[in-house]
């Protein structure tokens, strides 16, 4: 052992917040609140160092730091005036655990530690306050025996709950008698007795090193390892804290509480508390009484009210965030125990960064920061009352989020019908959604699928046009004949109302209490902060004007994905897309093509207006066919239903074969990695160019009206150069047969996906043609992984996460030691070849706070996400390059 | 222009062998035939780079280079003492192009040059012979206006089939007259004028130029650059042979033929030859009369025969391969063209190679060397005879090679009823084939199927159990309900012979006849040459014994992948499977699987004990289970009928609704990217635990009876360090139990699949856990290009083939730009780590030629393919050693 760890303990006096790793989280801070003053109760903290040194030999260390520990309790027994193990005024501790990050898993607090069944007498007569002393003695008993030598908590519980149950229905422990304690305590110290084979230890000193045992052993329980691998967190070790006890249970004249010095639900500036009188410990927290205001405090404590808000107003200064602090008041006199930065609501974040910069109290960056980014998507979406009685009927997938409340209704027809003719707010209830449901989709305020993930087609939809939606949701049972699903014993009949969270992923029956979003000032204002201090540029996923519009709203500089294949999908298109995709020769197919140039021609146009001259990158069509085709299996069972009940003429047979026959022939085993992307425009070039026809007729009638137009043509799912290189060759030709026609000069560029692995790795070569990557990561993190969404999120990436095999979804935080892999290599061999190729994210991982942390971090120019994304990119992106400048 | 390139023509004798780039292959090797003191008809050669030059400036070109021409003309004048465009004796040249690599779409040869209305009198008055003089002015014509002025030749053949005709029903082009020809001469000249608008050329010097121009011209027309860009071949520039016309068409004691140092089709050492007298240039090959033999040409010319006897083992010698030689006779005297080494067939080229080494003329290198590694696997199955006269009714996708015979019928009982009870030889005919086909596949000769690709059921079970296979025949419409299949107009009815060609994919009506393989003694000579000339070992992909037996007869070290998913699939454990699938507990699966233990632990019994300590590795349970489970759309489509018709009770009912709610739980969007693999494992991990069980008792049991067993368990899918430490923690301690339990010695091994992008981007973590890396380059290839093999190969791959977007299918030749930077990217990080990390190949790629080549670069220890595989592996292996090392 190195002389250097001699020191294994710590005065209070001696840390300082530096020494986190050291001291601990709790040891550090008690260390730093000595420092600045406040009235905290003294003590000492084992180091971390001494943990680790423990492991090694656990005995032999127990036996070199007693005499340290002996020391110190020497040095506090001077200050208070008190004796460790005195019979009559016993100085007590409270002995506590503290890692370096918190984790659960390890060792509870123990209070009052030092008594015994002498010393209790002692503290009665001496305070004059029997109901005191045995209140904390039976404290003592029941919180070492379970939290030191791990004695269920139930068996003391039952005790206790036996005499007050004995005083009356509604008996609070403060009208347990002394009598009741001391018979209480009798039968503790039995069931100790009972449990561990020998009587309750009445040593101080061995309570104490029996305790410091404890702690040290908890850091390597089996719940502590888990944790820590799962979180990756080093093996620190643990410090141990022990203190002098300040009493807030010495009678009516003491307490104890918790202030914030922020209203910590809206952020407000008004100072907040609560407090119990005569308590201690967790009782606040525990909810034992109900506890008392500010308010009431300065009625009742009008000293201690004073000194408090004093010190509130020093710590908030001092620490430069809302504080969170905990205190005890001792006949009168108040301690703190406790200040950290307190937590608080995402909307009270914000507005508490935000006046803060204005109070000047921290800097812009230092406001960014102190923001959880993820958290504040939020803000954007209607959500349960939190105050509302709910009981959550079933567990879905959060597949797009918001909360809502309407009748269930079990198909697409009925749910349009209900909804445009009688006004209803309908939630469609289907085992899964396909093409023929958009206009059900459209007309429902939300929707519920038994089946299905994230980016199942009822998913995809919901996002795009920002309706909730639970997805995958495998404890209903649907049952479409009689027009009912159940979860259990529950039966929702068609009609009955439903809530559901897409927020959560919960199912709720019945109408439930919303809470509406309200964008505040300070909200705007933080968002604007961003602009100064980020360096990526945001854009947005938008396949509609209502999405470009909302994308504009938050802020986007530009649509970083315009989707073309939702513009397929509307219901009035899907019949023309289908006799496209049927076609039999050229000619038919682009006969049918001829009539939807047209509409994505005003799809397009619409969103260029609106857009004024931002960029819009959109994206060929890029997903299999079949997805535009019903259900081959309902399909079949149809036909031969109809043929069985001789319902249906030959010709109309001929017809459905021929369907029938189509689609066999478009079946793909597995469509993610079949015939889609350029792979569709190179097998039927007539579908790309009808789309790039439209895209430059909308941008030069546009040009035509003065209003700028910047278009970026985006082919998808590019594992080649000669695929990009031919694809690019035949669209340019006709993008520049179409801006001559109209003789106007548009500027425009055409680029790629990277969204193959082999995309990544020959990335030099495709940037001799691509004018811009973006890095589709949600296919690229599929084919990397060599998982699909839907499978891994139905069958096994939940076992995965549990299990710890993955810490988190790849599909919503990035993989960036596989799949960033691959984008940095891309990004770094396309960059050789063109300095200022221009990179993007545009899959989902492009609002998400770790991701895009790493685009920064990689060098990307801009993330893309969904509108309802884009303030948390803001505030990420930011946060990005205040955290990497550091 | 450089002076360096100042020399463009090169006469002869100036040439060489080495300057092939320079002369092109014609060229250098006319030069080099010279050099050895050959009978060549001289000449001279335009170099290529004369060629490049031209595309600078063409005109400018042609002038520079003229005087150069005419000085060459001149020595040959003085050689041959006659003159170029003389009135009664001209000399007269052949044209020909020659590039430095031969391709299609170049200029052709045009023969007689020189010739002109006057001369061809002069000719036929000098040689007394006026039927030779007006045959080779009718050819001369023919030629030039064909291929160099590109007017078709269809319209000249009319012109000259309507003389014959007039000669009766059989008349060959010798029983033309003079005035025939005289007569003919002038409809060609007027078809002349006719479409070229000027009359025919009567200057030599212009004929030659204007030759010379159209072979320049011929370099960069559509076809040849197509041709280059496809097959990467260098804009070298074609050269341009100008040579001494002689004469095989001067009258009976003259002609032109081909001979062969060797029998090109069996390798014999016989000399083998074809001539016709009175003929000139292509016509032996175009076959226009029935070719002599070399026994014929022993009584008609001796003198000839003897000396081309003695030039053909020169040129054997000199050459060190078999020759291809073309010669003409004139007047008695024999002239050497060309010589080449020949074309001749598999089994010739093997006997050939290794007669050749034991006479001393080559090394066992050059030997192997010789062969075309791909061809040598048709040794080794049975193929249509080449002589048979077959109508190819349709093709379909060539999935497991080989020819066979039998009865078409259309479902699996039915096939195993005829095959087992009635001894015929079945064809099993289905849409496609799923698990519950097994046995028809087994008793069956053979399978054809109108759906799926290489990977379908169909193809992995006929290659697994070696039967011929031709799957996704689109064109053939099976109608199941009339057991019969159409194509177009043809019907072919149950019960109807067929013969399908795995090798080929070719379906044809009726019974052929079949080759037989015969593994000569020389194939096995050759083989074992390879083992002192190869550095990578070679391994088998091997199920079942039979296989095993097959790998070590073909000389396998090992077996590189033994898929346990074939024994699953068996016909009377797959019920047991379906049970262990469709299980609700864990309890239930537990039950199942001990029935299957027992089953598998005897087929790794069997399969240990044929490879007597060779090490065998054995890739846990990998393909997603609804593989294992019946069609669903059938299955509901039959539920449904029974419902309609009432024919099904309700427990029956209730059943099959069971089986579809497992079945519908089980369903994966994308199979290929869902639950399987590790991911099986860990989802279920009892599956694996019993096959580990079965492994280590079996190889225990032996181990007690003496005999070495080396298992190596592969885990499948793996893509992050956590699966695989996850999987093999649990497995290792099952091994270790087990060996315990027999108290045995047993070496083992656990390592991993690389097959998923992201295991190469990690393999350094990968490695730490991993004994050995095994690619499976089937799924890299899948994910890595983001396209399943059965949907690309059936929808786009064709398409790229064809628009040279690819060169090649990726899924036969390793993709070494994309997938093959993984690989090394993922060997140089897992030796980094663990430097004796044993790496192979056990995807299809293993026996692949140019795949092999690439393993052996990159540093894999073995390749691993299937059975009948092995001797192109062996050779490609030695191959590439020998290449590498050059």
């Amino acid at each position: 052992m190195s002389t250097e760890n001699d020191k294994h303990v710590y005065d209070f006096s001696e840390g300082k917040k530096e020494l986190k790793l050291l001291l601990g989280g709790k040891g550090a801070n008690l260390a730093e609140m000595t420092n600045i003053g406040l009235n905290i109760p003294q003590g000492f903290t084992l180091t971390t160092a001494t943990c680790l040194k423990y492991y090694e030999d656990p005995k032999k260390v127990m036996e070199i730091i007693k005499p340290e520990i002996l020391d110190a309790i020497t040095r506090l027994e001077k200050k208070y005036n008190k004796k460790f193990g005195d019979l009559k005024n016993p100085l007590l501790f409270s002995v506590r655990s503290g890692a370096p990050m918190s984790m659960p898993g390890m060792m509870d607090t123990v209070l009052n530690l030092g008594l015994n069944d002498e010393s209790v007498k002692g503290v009665a007569e001496e305070t004059n306050n029997d109901r005191f002393a045995y209140d904390s003695y039976r404290r003592f008993l029941q919180m070492f025996s379970d939290v030191v030598m791990g004695i269920e908590l139930d068996h003391f519980e039952e005790i206790l709950n036996s005499y007050k149950a004995k005083k009356g229905e509604d008996a609070k422990d403060t009208d347990l008698e002394v009598d009741d304690l001391k018979q209480i305590i009798e039968e503790y110290k039995a069931l100790y007795q009972k449990k561990i084979g020998s009587p309750f230890p009445q040593t101080p000193q061995d309570q104490l090193f029996h305790s410091i045992d404890a702690v040290f052993k908890s850091w390597n329980n089996k719940r502590a390892i888990t944790y820590r691998r799962m979180n990756k967190i080093p093996n620190y070790g643990t410090a141990v804290n022990v203190q002098v006890m300040v009493f807030g249970n010495k009678g009516w004249g003491s307490g104890t509480g918790v202030a914030f010095t922020r209203d910590p639900s809206t952020g407000e500036k008004r100072k907040f508390g609560e407090y119990l009188a005569n308590a201690q410990g967790e009782d606040v927290v525990a909810g034992i009484r109900t506890p008392k205001t500010m308010e009431e405090m300065k009625e009742e404590f009008p000293k201690v009210y004073d000194e408090l808000i004093g010190l509130m107003d020093k710590l908030e200064d001092h620490y430069k965030d809302m504080q969170d602090i905990e205190f005890t008041i001792e006949d009168g006199e108040l301690f703190i125990l406790q200040t950290r930065n307190g937590k608080r609501t995402p909307s009270a974040a914000v507005k508490i960064a935000v006046d803060m910069v204005k109070e000047g109290l921290i800097t812009k960056e230092q406001a960014i920061m102190s923001i959880n980014a993820d958290s504040i998507s939020d803000l954007l979406f209607k959500s349960i009352d939190p105050k509302a009685d709910i009981t959550v009927l079933a567990q879905g997938i959060n597949a797009s989020p918001g909360a809502v409340t309407g009748i269930a209704i079990f198909d697409s027809d009925k749910t349009e019908e209900l909804a445009t003719k009688e006004n209803k707010n309908v939630i469609l209830v289907r085992p899964q959604t396909k093409p023929d449901d958009v206009h059900g989709l459209y007309a429902s305020v939300g929707v519920l699928t038994q089946f299905g993930g994230k980016t199942s087609h009822a998913a995809v939809v919901a996002r795009g046009i920002g309706k909730p939606a639970v997805v995958g949701a495998q404890n209903i049972k649907i049952d479409l004949k009689n027009r009912q699903f159940t979860v259990g014993e529950t039966v929702v009949k068609e009609g009955d109302y439903i809530t559901i969270d897409g927020t959560t992923g919960k199912i709720i029956k019945g109408q439930v209490p919303l809470v509406f979003p309200e964008l505040t000032k300070e909200f705007n204002e933080l968002l604007d902060m961003t602009d100064d201090v980020k360096k990526l540029g945001i854009r947005a996923n938008a396949d509609t004007p209502t999405d470009a519009y909302k994308a504009l709203e938050f802020g986007a500089k530009g649509i970083g994905l315009c989707r073309t294949e939702h513009m397929f999908m509307a219901q009035e298109r899907l019949p023309v897309v289908q006799k496209m995709i049927m076609a039999k020769t050229t000619e038919e197919r682009k006969e049918a093509l001829d009539k939807i140039l047209p509409m994505q021609k005003g799809d397009f146009y619409d969103i260029f207006k609106i857009m004024k001259g931002l960029p819009v990158t959109i994206r060929l069509l890029d997903p299999p066919l079949h997805e535009f085709l019903p259900d081959y299996t309902e399909l079949m069972l149809e036909v031969q239903k109809l043929k069985l009940t001789n319902s249906i003429t030959d010709e109309e047979l001929k017809e459905k074969e021929d369907l029938i026959h189509t689609m066999r022939t478009l079946h793909e085993e597995n469509p993610m990695m079949g015939l889609r992307g350029c792979r569709l425009g190179i097998t039927w070039p007539e579908i790309n160019e009808m789309q790039v026809k439209a895209i430059f007729q909308a941008a030069c009638e546009l040009k035509k009206e003065n209003i700028d137009v910047k278009p970026e043509i985006m082919i998808p799912l590019v594992g080649m150069l000669s695929e990009l290189k031919l694809v690019k060759d035949q669209l340019i030709k006709i993008a520049k047969e179409t801006i001559e026609s109209y003789n106007v000069d548009l500027n425009y560029k055409f680029g790629t996906m990277i969204e193959i692995p082999r995309a990544a790795l020959v990335a030099d070569k495709i940037a001799s043609e691509a004018e811009f990557f973006s890095f589709g990561t949600n296919d690229l993190t599929q084919m990397t992984f060599g998982f699909s969404r839907d499978d891994a999120e139905g069958k096994f990436l939940p076992i995965y996460l549990e299990k710890g095999i993955m810490k988190e979804n790849p599909f919503e935080a990035l993989d960036q030691e596989g799949v960033g892999q691959l984008m940095q290599m891309a990004i770094k061999k396309g960059r050789g070849v063109r300095p200022d190729l221009k990179c993007g994210i545009c899959g989902e991982h492009g609002g998400e706070p770790s991701s895009i942390d790493f685009a920064h971090r990689i060098g990307l120019n801009y993330v893309s996400c969904s509108p309802y994304r884009i303030p948390v990119a803001r505030i990420a992106a930011a946060q990005a390059n205040i955290r990497n400048k550091e």
